[in-house]
């Protein structure tokens, strides 16, 4: 504790030496010199603001590869975000037959499989339900699979690991529609089943649906925006991105997972032992220094605050340690409250770099015990051939002159 | 707590009664009667979203009296919102004269006065500093004020209610800077001014921004936006809007407040007693029912989730009660979690309407005691002259038809 307040202190008497200037004691208010919006009555008001022209840089990237058309991914650019929310306009996106627009007062839910009572729910009719609001990530499981490859991958962090994004989620619980439409005692799995044209479909075990799953209706205040699935999504707390089935349609109660192709041609990987890996869906813990992190500078030596996320699919996390010497010590950081389950954790930490190369890592440990593997380790068990819930320590190296880059180490 | 569980399950089964209606089992997936974007490659990626173009009727409604320019208010569709966060998109405006669209590379905070030493930032030099992040409320000090008004206005409850929201604001501790300028024994406020053209500027207490105020840089995760004070907003938790200048340039510490037009022309309020209130920054404990509420309607008798928001600038919600009688018995409502401080509280509480007229109400208790008023006893104590700070229990009747309107009652 003595050593962070330290910190903290000569953060603030370091950068008011190297970012503040005298001035003359109070100065004149308006001066012919000041900037033109102090001489001119500003823009008008607007029905639906949007952000300053000035970062119109930050924006979610859009992966390259979308054959067939419709088919890939865009980034939440996790290194521009402060706070935990990931706001609705910048949520990352994974689609495999693009945006459908849907009129929702078309669309229909529909549960039926081993039901008593097959039903069929309209927009409207959902929003009569009680809701529960929730803060939660939703992550890909394939988020960060550059991890994997041979050689550190250079990117922007939001480029590499920005699959992932929080926000509040406020839906109707689907306990209340499986227990009005009567669970057959039979039942134990759900197909669930998207409006895009392909009808994406996943498999599901039907406790964890009946636990904690919501029929998202509403995103950061809003009605969720078309890319995340306007006019439904399933909600599935903790769960990869694939689970949570936008512009959902279709809940079939089965005996059996389906098998299809979702969960077989993908989303299933073979381990160095000969066994297969899945049906993985919780996200195991993870977490990511943003700031400073790749494409950032360092402005030389002096105390940084240290920022990042972290998050676990298990719950709340625990405690997340830093190390600036590549993990031969760690200090505790900061989290910023609330510290919710299954949602993204701000941590904090002042640092003192000396201008000297440096390794930062950060290390999640979550409310079960659970502990963010070293990426050596995660590869000894997973083997070279992994694909998905890549969720290794991540290290950032920085030289003497202040370039942070991406190190296996 | 019997009570509220038959509640919600006769919510269900009345629901399934009228939303639902029964399928053949295991419907064909793809037919020719689905809708068109079932069978076409959606739209593209985008860099940053937008709301679907079938909620282009969720706006902020801009106030009608804008003389001279740039001066005016628009109002938060509350009745169209869930859970706490507003979208940034959707916060309140005020403006005395418009948006200043500042380049943030020319603008800079200076604090000076009764400091030893002035200091000058920029934008850059202040996103280096230890940054906090809080969920927190602002609200115009003039919400509301249709209150005081003879006859109970009929608008939806955001175009009366609206000039409030809810963020996740991330920032610097202006405890910091004032620590690095060095405040001077004999300094006991603050001169805070904006740079938009009219340099609007309000006199603070140097003990409340010494303790919670923030240097507001990010707003629900992103850069805050230019008609929410781009590049820089003071954040000063539970005080009225006013209080958070926009586009912040200029921090002058003195030893009294500076009178200036904004605190004595208005913001001055004469009582009944003879006596006039001033410098009335603490916003005090308040709720609304935004759900059912008028403009919307009710469809037949059934039961109901009412949903509503609380919030208080003392400190957290620690209750709130819901009438359906005109006050004349009231029942605990549950907040939803989490539950912070200075924050929109999110209330629910399942209610059976058997078609009768009703007169629902909310009331809001904070931490400290603080009872939201009957608006008698608010009117009496105040008088009819009032403007700001209307905050009294606000009530919807509901006739035989199902027509929602406000009433004082």
């Amino acid at each position: 504790m003595d050593r962070r307040l330290l910190l903290k202190t000569g953060l603030v008497l370091a950068t008011a030496r190297s970012a503040s200037s005298c001035l003359a004691a109070d100065t004149a208010h308006v001066d012919p010199a000041d900037p033109p919006w102090q001489h001119q009555t500003g823009g008008p008001f607007t029905t639906y603001g949007t952000p300053s022209k000035f970062e119109k840089y930050v924006i979610r990237n859009v992966g390259g590869n979308r054959r067939p058309a419709g088919e890939g991914v865009s980034w939440t650019p996790l290194q521009d975000l402060a706070g935990i929310i990931t706001p609705s306009g910048l949520h990352f996106e994974r689609h495999h037959d693009g945006v459908p627009d849907i009129d929702p007062a078309l669309h229909r839910l529909v549960i039926e499989g081993l039901v008593r009572q097959p039903l069929e729910f309209s927009v409207e009719s959902l929003l009569r339900y009680p809701m529960r609001t929730r803060y939660l990530v939703i992550e890909c499981g394939g988020n960060s699979n550059a991890g994997w490859h041979q050689e550190p991958i250079q990117r922007p962090v939001g480029d590499f690991h920005g699959l992932v994004s929080c926000s509040e989620w406020t839906g109707v619980p689907l306990s209340i529609l499986l227990d009005e439409a009567g669970v057959d005692p039979k039942a134990a799995w759900v197909i669930a089943e998207g409006a895009d044209a392909g009808l994406l479909n996943v498999s599901l075990p039907l406790s964890k649906l009946a636990d904690d799953a919501m029929i998202g209706l509403y995103q950061n205040g809003e009605r969720l925006r078309p890319e995340n699935g306007y006019p439904l999504r399933l909600i599935v707390p903790g769960w990869e991105g694939i689970t949570h089935v936008k512009w959902l349609r279709r809940l079939q109660l089965t005996d059996r997972p389906a098998m299809t192709r979702n969960e077989t041609a993908t989303y299933t990987e073979l381990q160095p032992s000969g066994k297969a890996r899945m049906f993985t869906f919780v996200m195991d813990a993870k977490s990511l220094i943003t700031s400073p992190s790749p494409g950032q500078k360092m402005y030389g030596p002096n105390v940084y605050e240290i920022s990042g996320l972290a998050w676990s699919g298990r719950g709340k996390i625990a405690k997340v340690d830093v190390s600036a010497d590549g993990g031969k010590s760690w200090a505790e950081a900061d989290l910023q409250d609330p510290v919710l389950p299954q949602c993204f954790t701000r941590f904090r930490l002042p640092w003192s770099w000396d201008g000297n190369p440096a390794i930062l890592k950060s290390r999640a440990s979550d409310e079960t015990g659970y502990v963010q593997p070293e990426r050596d380790v995660l590869v000894g068990e997973r083997g070279r051939e992994g694909y998905f819930h890549y969720n290794a320590i991540v290290s950032w190296a920085i030289d003497e002159d202040g370039e942070i880059t991406h190190v296996y180490a």
